[in-house]
């Protein structure tokens, strides 16, 4: 039994060097991180955290200090399976996703890393131990760019050794996307892998005709075409086109993937750790993807799902998000030959730095206490 | 143009003169109740609200001081659609259900009232204008209540004259399930409408084997078997018995409802207002009820929902929950012949009585201004 006695909250809000555009959530100029820092009565800690574009950072910072991290004082957080179902079931009349499922995140997040941390383990092997590299591919949040910057941004993923490119689609005539997806191939290549992504920015017709636009440029999937609720939707657009389709960051419960799994026709599947329930949500689709026969995949986060796709069996590609968390962070993302390499370090091998992160700071709490007498009252 | 200048917000934390229980919630001491209230540069203003069985609240009212409300202040509160859309976009990445259709709803239902108030109209005017009055039934929060206890709650209701009645059920076994509905419908005699209700509590194959030993009672619906996500288990319970199946108060989206519609086999759908979208999302949910041939219900929020209820042309069943909400409001629900009658009153017809709230608050945060200067700055 190794007792939780205190919780550390902080949100931060992270500026961007410019401002990031996609179809449907707007334009960025900030994101926000929460991170929760969970010690027990013999002297371990782990710190895990999640991730906003910019809103909801301080319901997910109340939910964690109201509700979730009072529940967790006093548990064991060695038992991550009873702790993360107990925090489902805890706040799940306002819960089964949205807020919710960001705020589980952390916390889950920060029980691995302090399992690993204890054991002496990287998530990598945690996680399932197939390996510790990844297919990666670098992810523009470039709509709003020009063409000319559009290309130069692509040149400047090449130039850092990408893989793979994932560029926006959704401006506001097809003609553009096609001409901006001709032009991206041109540029890298005919043999590099090429994504893009609409974030759900068209009805399920014009995701058809779009994706029968894309098709001559060798698309190695289109993402959310459409709706994330629309499963049926989904497979609507594949069965008319056969155009490979991948979902998943706007997926939030075991359910809403079982869904995907079952009735979308999805060719991969893109969990994100920081809103899918952390580690343990995002394992748990891991699974379901091995039995419906997807390669697995993530959203964002790459600090992280490096050590998770890489673990899997069935790891597919890892996506290299715009956000500049690098900066914020102790080991910045290692590639090998265009690979994505695996932290070695016990726990999830994400540090942040705190110095570089304070400016930034715009809430927090602080949960429990670490002296004798509370540890005891909290433990008992 | 009636522009948005300031928004109110209140949390209050109410206690329950005793401990209620559910099969799926635990023990409920307090539930929370977030108010929004809007003000308009022409010197209109209405209140909006949402419920929690006690968690959440910290996290609806974060969500609605730092993201929606700052959003609306400005905005027309006439173009009650275009703020509802602007709202749900808005949180999109970190709503779709959960703490966010919560806080959307005390803001949709806050500009509902102001709609009412400036035009002098009612809400089963706007809402639809059918009816002023509906079918009630009370429904018990007493699956911990000992049979003796559950039986003279029961009787206190006769005695207000229900005319119909909705216990809990989920104990530990069916056998105990089965000995009180047995008992209940002694004591409600063979003509009253009488449901029950499991906070889905029960697997699939659980909840058929209940719904086969509950039959011979003459149940008016099974209420929430198994989990709100299990769109398809519904519908396997209800093809394996043949038993009247509701469910909605776990149902937050569009979609979510038109997943139910389509594949849980229900008989009747039972939206809250609180937490579907307030007003303008219950009325979504109406109109499907129409498509699909389904009487519409109502979950918890009487004194709100009696007026939606009664306007529809295909008015099932409204609930009389048990969480006493008569006590801080100006009008306790009226009763006629045991069928609900909905306030006259322009706007929704809720008024809380804050003096009585007062000692009970615990957060709240007030936005814009009424002054001039600023008045002119936030309509710009
Ligand atoms: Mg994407
Ligand atoms: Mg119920």
């Amino acid at each position: 039994m190794s007792t939780i006695t205190s919780i550390e909250l902080d949100l931060y809000r992270l500026p961007l060097s410019e401002p990031m555009g996609d179809a449907k959530h707007g334009v960025h100029t900030d994101f926000e991180v929460v991170t929760a820092t969970v010690t027990t009565a013999d002297g371990h800690s782990g710190t895990g955290y999640t991730y906003t574009g910019g809103r909801g950072g301080h319901a997910i910072l109340a939910l964690l200090e109201h509700d979730l991290a009072p529940m967790l004082l006093g548990r064991d957080a060695g038992d991550i399976a009873g702790c993360y179902d107990d925090m489902l079931w805890h706040i799940h009349y306002v819960g089964r996703g949205g807020i919710a499922a960001f705020a589980i995140s952390a916390l889950d997040i920060a029980l691995w890393d302090l399992k690993g941390r204890r054991l002496g383990q990287p998530l990598w092997q945690m996680a399932g131990g197939q390996g510790r590299q990844c297919q990666a591919y670098f992810g523009g949040i470039d709509l709003n760019f020009s063409l000319e910057r559009l290309l130069a941004n692509v040149q400047g993923y090449l130039d850092q050794g990408a893989e793979a490119i994932k560029i926006k689609v959704g401006r506001p005539t097809l003609a553009e996307d096609v001409e901006r997806v001709a032009r991206v191939r041109e540029v890298i290549g005919p043999e590099r892998p090429f994504m893009v992504d609409a974030n759900y920015a068209l009805s399920v017709d014009g995701a058809i005709e779009a994706a029968r636009a894309f098709a001559p440029y060798d698309i190695t999937w289109f993402e959310e075409p459409t709706l994330p609720d629309d499963y049926q939707g989904y497979a609507r657009i594949s069965e008319a086109t056969g155009m490979p389709l991948a979902m998943g960051e706007n997926l939030h419960t075991s359910h809403e993937f079982g869904y995907a799994f079952e009735q979308a026709r999805l060719s991969f599947i893109q969990p994100d750790a920081s809103n899918c329930g952390g580690i343990s949500g995002w394992l748990d689709v891991a699974r379901q993807s091995r039995h419906y026969g997807l390669p697995i995949c993530s959203h964002g986060m790459q600090e992280l799902h490096v050590s998770l796709v890489s673990a899997q069996p069935n790891a597919g590609w890892m996506e290299i998000h715009s956000f500049p968390i690098d900066h914020y962070t102790r080991r910045p993302l290692v590639l090998d030959q265009g690979r994505a390499v695996a932290p070695d370090s016990p726990g999830i091998g994400v540090e942040f730095d705190r110095d570089r992160m304070a400016p930034h700071r715009t809430g927090g709490a602080r949960l429990g206490s670490d002296s004798g007498a509370e540890r005891q009252q909290h433990s008992a």
